[in-house]
């Protein structure tokens, strides 16, 4: 499936609220050579995640936006096809900001050698590790600091991240509750998860409904969405709660200035921390979460599902899945074979 | 200036907006007798805070609202007039939440001994000590974390807690920005205390000055206020800046929910954290703080002003000064003669 050409998605418009195909632009260009210093690496797994929404903006989050006319950003598992750089060697497999494309000239920066345990699928990487699991390990556990006994609330609850933070969350003896936007989600939460409670949020009142099923309040919270999911969960806060600010997806399509939550003064009377968080803070302690997030996978107490969609066509389109909450596990796109396959 | 009777003002009505005097009813009733375990405390010094206007709310806040028909909770410095108590004598100096009131019977219940360093005068221990101070110095230390180098910004920078923030920020080494209601405020800010900028928020745009007095951006925000001047900060923060949320005096008349800031996202992408907090969870630590307090002000390294307003009955008209910001310093009102005046 390797391409004698290199197929990109280049940004060629800022978005006005949902990504649309029209804010790409196809091309296909000559593979490039790697100079001294360089390898050539073969995207294999583009992750889709909300976060790409905002590298298209033209606003500096905690990247530079991605500049019009380049390829579109995307974090990605590539293999090593040739390499003049020392410490990467043919066939090795390496993560990084590889982009929406087929290939892409490497220096090193911001790339990490994947060392998978042989008994797991490489898929398995953006199912547990990567950006997603390890999001879910560092946040939940150093931001949030949950105790057993205490409930935790998780919104985007049936993400890629969101569903490991509250397995994490009953590892580590919580009582755990979560948010999600369909029937079928909630469901796979409670019944294949193991979670306590589920709540449709375009069913269900929130509040109403999140005060049932946490009786002795909420210690902490794993936000993803913001807007009133945050709020509903912020006004039934205990005393020095804390919440790990992990995403605010219901903002990033927003044209204009969206107000913060309307129960910002509970973080004062409560007592509680809000933390934003990324996982480029964490990476360089992935040491120290892989063993753990192995184990507990092979003994049965961490699940995932992908959402794998193939061909690099279909990036521009599949996005938006993040945002209309249709896909179902952590979305990936193929954008060529694995090693062996 | 002992009364022969115990005068008192009731909380009578729930506030709309701002405290009225109408929400009070002055109360005239016979000195009452402490029974076995019980102390009878006359009132000194009455401390007026943002805070009382919560209290007199229906919501509780971090306590539960007063009740309608009691004396208005207040925090007091005191003496003790009688003592069935075994902790208490006759004439010690206490404070408590002894009430808008001349006499009030404690049990000991959040009842503290004040122990001034005997070369300053009683009223120094709400212009430096008791919930004034010690908020200032944990929540700055504890929560904001200033390092050597920083970029401290104060909101309400004028206020009692306020003033001593931006001086501890000094003396920990930071550049040190407040936000004050008036050019006097914001001229003894800047020669008086040594910070080195101070906006008038009333009369220059809050944002752009406060980009060009910290050139470095944020690195901590000792925030008493809320609103647009939060908003303000937030959007100039530094990674990892630390948010200390001491107040948000900004909301607290408000007659219906207010957004959070709209800054919210800067959180996240910025990794901040905002952390609330009240004194009464530091209190324990009074003892670490009191004498580094105590060495700075005798070292001519923390200035305080006091504004002292005789006489209880003016109680619910001054209470507005804190709101309307015409007070300049901690605000007290003297309710009877310190011992040996």
């Amino acid at each position: 499936m390797a391409q004698p050409v290199n197929r990109q998605w280049l940004l060629t418009s800022r978005p006005r609220g949902l990504l649309k195909e029209s804010d790409f632009t196809w091309n296909e260009s000559q593979i490039p050579e790697p100079a001294e210093g360089q390898a050539l690496v073969r995207n294999i797994y583009l992750s889709l995640d909300p976060t790409n929404r905002g590298w298209a903006s033209d606003r500096t989050t905690y990247m530079p936006p991605v500049e019009l006319g380049t390829p579109m950003r995307g974090f990605a598992i590539g293999i090593v096809e040739k390499s003049h750089h020392p410490d990467f060697q043919e066939g090795q497999l390496l993560e990084g900001f590889f982009g929406w494309q087929d290939f892409c000239l490497t220096d090193g920066n911001h790339v990490t050698p994947v060392h998978l345990d042989p008994e797991l699928p490489l898929s398995a990487h953006f199912g547990l590790f990567a950006h997603i699991g390890l999001t879910a390990y560092f946040g939940l556990l150093e931001i949030g600091e949950p105790k057993p006994g205490e409930t935790l609330v998780v919104s985007g609850a049936a993400g890629a991240v969101g569903s490991l933070v509250g397995q994490i969350g009953k590892i580590k003896g919580c009582h755990v509750v979560g948010i999600a936007g369909t029937d079928e989600k909630c469901h796979w939460l409670t019944e294949e998860l193991g979670f306590d409670g589920a709540i449709n949020y375009k069913a269900e009142k929130v509040q109403p409904r999140l005060k049932e099923l946490c009786p002795d309040g909420i210690d902490v919270i794993f936000e993803n969405v913001g807007g009133p999911i945050l709020d509903a969960s912020l006004s039934l806060m205990n005393l020095h709660a804390r919440v790990a600010l992990c995403g605010l997806i219901s903002m990033y399509n927003a044209e204009k200035m969206v107000p913060g939550p309307f129960g910002f003064p509970y973080v004062l009377v409560r007592r509680a921390k809000i933390q934003g968080f990324i996982i480029g803070d964490y990476m360089h302690r992935a040491a120290e979460a892989i063993p753990e997030i192995t184990h507990w996978y092979k003994e049965g107490k961490l699940k995932y599902r992908l959402d794998i969609v193939d061909g690099l066509e279909e990036a521009p389109k599949v996005v938006n899945r993040l945002f209309d909450g249709s896909h179902k596990g952590k979305l990936l796109v193929q954008v060529s074979d694995e090693p062996g396959a």
